[in-house]
């Protein structure tokens, strides 16, 4: 369970475990990028790279679209997935230890995939495994996988990412795909722009971290200030349970709801991103239009999750 | 998302979704189903004709045997599969409209089969989707995939269609089985009887549909007066709670269960069919006759779907 | 439905179904645990053993562990899995009998696995069903496949099963590992010694059985007076709603921990097993001594649930 660390020259490019992306360096981003450029005709082909390994989807919590993304990614490549969906499922209702459930599982197979409600979740049971972890949301902390994803989707829509002056607007407090996202981009040369309510800015430890890391970093209120400027739009869904007064809520809601009027005097080239499930907070309308790429997303996904299962398995 | 509409003569028979038996047209039907007879060995020796290609399975609604035939049809043609079984473990529960799920899942598979308690659900999720979408049975109005098998064990077990007297008995107004069966047989040369409590006799818009299409529809309250004369018995269940006073349920349910001695006056050749589950509207003692062929549907059930996956598929 | 059963000599080693243990000879287990140690190159290497082969896993109480083994063990013989994870998903909930469930699957599938929270559910679905069924634990009874990997790891840990002394500790009543495992360690050469609070001691039956069977058995409420002299411990849960009072529950409790203190004099060589999930039955500073194997058994569960799956199917 001790695990050996690498530390030949050749192996700082190797990832072992993708816990947070705070781990990955821009040169190991690159790679994992282009990886997932290889990964566009082993998508269509299929391929046997992955024959006989077995991935386990660990949910602890639901999600639909992050789970069936790695179990596509993985019969891609020829593997196998086993897991469960839910705890009431699984041991841990019975008030197992997730120390245990991973030393358990990784009997099973040659990769774990674990969501998890706790900040710190994926870090203790890449700790205990012998095989290689992947987080795919712990807690509202890290979400490394979906900011790979993003940046990918920029890199493909925007043939860059270098330059780009990219706004997240919504929930920044407890969104962890904007906190795994900000720092993903921070290691390019980026400009950010914060756009959130009252009470849902980003988390201040994470700004304090971006400025140390010589990203500028610009907070605002209302989007219409910085709309035709921005090459990225990042639109995250605000939870009306994050609210103390509904009515607050429904006030806010407009105002952060991107629709053909919002956009209006965005740049021909903006891209409209998000994270999925949308509820309200871009108008169907948006749909059609070329900005729209979040049903863009899903497909990068699934390549960018083959380039990690195969950098981590081969 | 916009769809080609194919409209070469030779496509005709090509079926691009399966959303509603009465999209097909007998050549169709009859195609398919002796595509079905070519199953019957791929099913035996396993194949590779769907090697690489991906179904989803989105259950809305919980089904085991449905669920489980696909997957199984899938995996007898070399495809693999990924989906969820219950609404609860997907970003339906978190609000998200049935469009936005489509161009989610679209990414990750070949073709879709979708179950949900709405009537409608199906077609406009085949208007979202790149890929073929199937109705595993939408609200209380379609199950074609349930109708093609019926049909297809008829054909094998009587070795025709065209010429048999058909009695459907049971709640006829909630089944979506049977109305999507009656649509069906209305495209052979077939004499349907109904049969039925009051109150949850054929919905009069289905009858009416059906004579308009031809077909010598009558209506009875008591199987004894046709059990001599019909060569196919369809049985469908009776959900107590569609009864606003439990003893008119208990009342009706000795009615309409069939045991030996309803069966008595029955032709040798008849056959008993039910969609399955069954509660008690079958008494075990009929399982061992001839006539029993509710166990042998799930194996039929296979085979047609094969054959309309093959048939989307390649 | 009705089985033939098979007469000739040379099919008394091959076994139809795994229902109960003690439908085992000594013969039959050595030949599976022989078996399995092929299976060791085989989970390395992968396989198309069983290729085009379908499992069902048929779990209507939940469990993750057995359902993960059995699909991994699958999977690494070149089978396929379909299946569900709790009643609810299922038809079971609208009411459907054991007896149909099992006669709609097995069109589904080449082995059944079922787990079930009846005595005897496993019995009754090998008797209507033409494929082979597995127990993956009835009630409190049974849970064979368990025995079998228990004696599985002592058999590669200790090099033998003959002449050794193994206790049994916790709740012996209510545990249907300990009831399999007793059984199975009764064909061999063992002497066993059973260690439990007060009301949950091993059931009378078991211990009645064992004595006819030739063991010695004994039984204790100290583990102290016993550590010295055994060389093998298989720990299990004690489960707080066995206890009416609480606070008995809490008093009990220590007394059948297992820490370095308490193991501070048994053999070097004794080894200490658990079916997990384990809650505080074992203190975690037990885990990195050469003492603990419980995390070893879910490996060698998959070798033998391998093992069984080829027997069964080739």
């Amino acid at each position: 369970m001790a695990r050996e660390v690498q530390s030949e020259p050749d192996s700082m490019l190797k990832i072992r475990d993708v816990i947070s992306i705070r781990d990955f360096s821009r040169e190991q981003i690159e790679n994992l990028l282009e990886l997932a450029d290889d990964m566009e005709q082993v998508f269509h082909s299929g391929s046997d790279i992955l024959r006989g390994k077995i991935l386990a989807t660990l949910f602890m919590e639901p999600s639909t679209r992050t789970r069936l993304s790695f179990t596509t990614a993985m019969y891609k490549l020829g593997g196998k997935t086993i897991g469960f969906d839910s705890p009431e499922m699984s041991s841990v209702a019975k008030g197992e230890n997730l120390s245990d459930t991973i030393r358990v599982v990784e009997n099973y197979c040659d990769v774990i995939v674990l969501r998890h409600r706790m900040e710190g979740a994926a870090r203790l049971a890449a700790e205990y495994s012998d095989v290689p972890v992947i987080n795919a949301g712990s807690g509202a902390e890290e979400h490394p996988t979906q900011a790979l994803l993003d940046l990918y989707t920029i890199k493909k829509e925007l043939e860059r990412i270098d330059g780009l002056k990219i706004a997240l607007l919504g929930d920044l407090k407890y969104g962890r795909t904007v906190h795994s996202l900000s720092y993903a981009l921070a290691l390019f040369d980026t400009s950010l722009i914060f756009i959130s309510p009252e009470g849902l800015g980003m988390r201040w430890e994470v700004t304090h971290d971006l400025k140390n890391m010589g990203v500028k970093v610009e907070e605002f209120k209302d989007l219409q200030k910085v709309i035709s400027d921005i090459d990225v739009l990042y639109v995250t869904r605000i939870q009306r349970e994050r609210f103390p007064d509904p009515t607050e809520y429904e006030k806010l809601k407009g105002s952060y709801q991107i629709n053909l009027e919002v956009l209006k005097n965005a740049k021909p080239s903006l891209i409209v991103m998000h994270p999925l499930p949308r509820i309200d907070e871009i108008a169907p309308e948006v749909d059609g239009t070329p900005h729209a790429k979040y049903f863009k997303q899903p497909y990068y996904g699934v390549l960018v999750r083959m380039a990690i299962l195969k950098s981590l398995l081969t």
